[in-house]
């Protein structure tokens, strides 16, 4: 008999009902009276388990009911509604099979456990509700990334992971090369001898695929990037993570708003994606994780996001008479305090905040008319503060060369990138978005290591 | 007004027929007659180019037409459809602006350029028609992987890239450290002290997500990764790059034979799905780049794929007559050369070889009856040979561990891996799929570093 997954019996029950089926899956709790015995089966292909009803007829009823957690069957029965019970069906068991055997140490027994424990089991901790809800979430948020963007024609683009240059500017960069640690080839002057490592020169682990994709925009006009980043900076929070994955959207002849429009689509879209896809997961997390969840995702879904200037919001916090740890002034790099009074006490819903002052902001943003602020924009929501942060490019040519120069970078690392502004030169926007950030804000989630299957964070790189 | 994409203009025509758009892109071509200018412009949208036609009614008819290629305009015009002419309609020109400026001395002039040229300027080569069709059906062919899998409930698993274990076995590894290189912290006997180093410990970059992918499939039961892996392998080929993608299912309760029907079924759905989706590009490839792929493409989409055991496939080797390099004897390592007499000279359509020696083949795969080969199997195609590699695991954990002990794998690197025998084995089976080789197949281009957008491959990190 063809085997049935339990996803299909919760979603198409009527084809089922009263029919003889063949399932699998894992024991998640089994009790037992003298002749009755109940098992509580997860098979992986769906959150909720479903209620095996198996008696002493079976022949093999008594090795059954000591059957540890996590012990795999294959059962065949018969499908039964169960209009008086919490669940809307249970199989009556005809045969069960025990297809691998657990045992009595199963680290992940009926009684909860913190999060921080969990993380010590990461190659167990799937098979929990809270992981599988959160696992599964991220895979069908990642689908919705990519739906979204391949419905709107853009093109996803794979830039390189290990990079030649430095000069992406975003954060403290891994170094990646294949020489013997123990025993560094030097050059003469004792330093390391690069051009003995594979690729014959300095490499490290890119911090952002931007420069790369703007390349891509450039012919494509609509491209994005979905994939790993790193980040080796020591910073021991439940916000960051030295390898995550980042969603970088580049698009030609798009001017500020063009991104905020959308970031704004996107965020809504992935948000609405997930609630229609995994409604199971979500009722979880709101009742057990976060129970503002829904309430929070509604507002974000439903409103039309607020758009006001660095210098309206400096003026609105200075106005405000709060009292922020870290005092408001123009030029001032907005605090997460600050950010969250303005999104939760003075807008109540996700807000972009626009044309930051140049000195705070990375030299390829283009700067505006009046010689102080760049065309940036970063989204800020209720409960967390920056999301995604974004800008139109500096296209023009001189201007970009003198920003690399004002800041004393050095202008040979980017002549391909400066090249893209000598050939066709486009006005062109893009910005990024940090998965674990959206995924942490659509489950409730409040550690990043509790969103990512094998997290790396400082001193940490188990399993 | 609003700008229309050359996408729309092309799939929908007969709604802008006489009617005013405008529209954006880069100059392909221009040429010009006293009083006419002929424009090819590109908007990234779409493969084609579209045709603007302008007269000396435009105010700015001489600057117009001494632009170079590659400049970015924004047009707004009249289409007209053109019965007579080899492209369906035009643009009559009604108002042309300079968005930005090209210059005279850009690379990509419509004469033909080397595939190694193009390399050198992989910061522009996107731009290029070769380019333009690979990357864009790379895109296409990345969501056919993603859409695949999830319309079958599959769980795309994020699995890590930095790794802690160096006990994947699958090749060479690059080292990840923010250590200084030039200044390694040693310990007292001399050996660099790992426990200054970021993680703690030493890490590398991973050659393949199966094993976390495995831990993933016994939860969620059918899983898949899709993301770079790497290897530090000096093999300076046409098929090897240091960085690259791949896709790896992992299916519990899942035999040798179902991995065969998932990834037959995967292949035809890349293969049609791209076929059907970027049509313009894959009759590009077929014209330009290699005149049987329609033939193969079909081949492939239109057969039920063989399955003859690696046994078998010797026999049929020896009889042949055929001489090969490599002598064929019960046991060898299949040679390309050998892979391909049997999928093009034998079968003439796909095959999988099932059943290798288990001393070919990796610890991980589950052991036969017969005690001498393992539940393995390779998919080969005609043109390439092997494209996927997969096999039903070892579930059982005393016949895994004693396959560890045996090949004098340190047991204690397997801690986790072998838990997930302990606690609810199951039968369960996995593949991998190099993103690169299938897109040289769909594509016909022979070089890895022509599917990449910027290859990483031994002596080369640039861009």
């Amino acid at each position: 008999m063809e085997t049935t997954l339990i996803r299909s019996l919760y979603r198409e029950t009527e084809k089922f009902v009263n029919k003889d089926i063949k399932i699998s899956g894992w024991i998640r709790t089994l009790r037992d009276s003298k002749s009755f015995g109940f098992i509580e089966l997860n098979d992986g292909s769906f959150f909720k388990n479903i209620q095996i009803v198996f008696d002493e007829k079976l022949t093999n009823f008594k090795e059954l009911t000591k059957l540890a957690i996590s012990s795999s069957l294959s059962i065949e029965g018969t499908l039964v509604l169960t209009p008086n019970a919490k669940q809307p069906f249970e199989i009556q068991a005809k045969k069960i099979t025990l297809e691998g055997n657990s045992s009595s140490d199963y680290p992940l027994q009926k009684k909860r456990h913190t999060l921080e424990y969990l993380r010590t089991i990461a190659h167990l901790r799937s098979r929990s509700n809270t992981f599988s809800a959160v696992f599964r979430v991220r895979s069908i948020a990642a689908y919705a990334v990519h739906k979204f963007f391949q419905e709107r024609g853009f093109v996803y683009a794979n830039t390189p992971l290990i990079t030649g240059s430095d000069c992406e500017g975003a954060g403290e960069m891994f170094k990646v090369t294949s020489m013997d640690l123990n025993n560094i080839p030097k050059k003469e002057d004792g330093s390391v001898d690069y051009s003995k490592d594979f690729f014959g020169k300095e490499t490290n682990l890119t911090v952002s695929g931007q420069l790369s994709a703007e390349t891509m925009a450039l012919a494509f006009r609509n491209v994005y990037t979905f994939g790993p980043t790193f980040r080796a900076e020591d910073s021991n929070t439940a916000r960051h993570a030295a390898e995550f994955w980042m969603i970088e959207p580049e698009m030609a002849f798009a001017e500020l708003k063009d991104y905020m429009d959308v970031a704004e689509e996107l965020v809504k879209y992935v948000i609405n994606y997930v609630l229609e896809n995994a409604p199971e997961e979500m009722a979880f997390f709101n009742s057990f994780i976060d129970k503002t969840l829904f309430s929070r995702l509604d507002n974000v879904a439903n409103s039309e996001f607020g758009r006001i200037t660095y210098t309206e919001a400096v003026d609105i916090l200075k106005k405000s008479g709060a009292s922020f740890e870290y005092p408001v002034e123009w030029g001032i790099d907005l605090q997460t305090e600050h950010e969250r009074y303005l999104t939760e006490k003075v807008f109540k819903k996700p807000i972009f905040v626009t044309d930051y002052p140049k000195a705070i902001k990375a030299f390829y943003m283009r700067e505006n008319e009046d010689g102080k602020t760049v065309a940036a924009a970063d989204l800020l929501v209720p409960g967390v503060g920056e999301i995604i942060g974004g800008s139109q490019r500096e296209e023009r040519y001189k201007v970009l060369e003198k920003r690399i120069e004002e800041l004393g970078l050095n202008k040979k690392d980017y002549w391909w990138y400066l090249e893209l502004r000598k050939y066709g030169e486009t006005k062109h926007s893009g910005f990024g978005l940090g998965f674990e950030r959206i995924l942490m804000y659509i489950t409730g989630m409040s550690n990043i290591r509790d969103v990512i299957p094998f997290p790396r964070t400082t001193g940490s790189a188990e399993f």
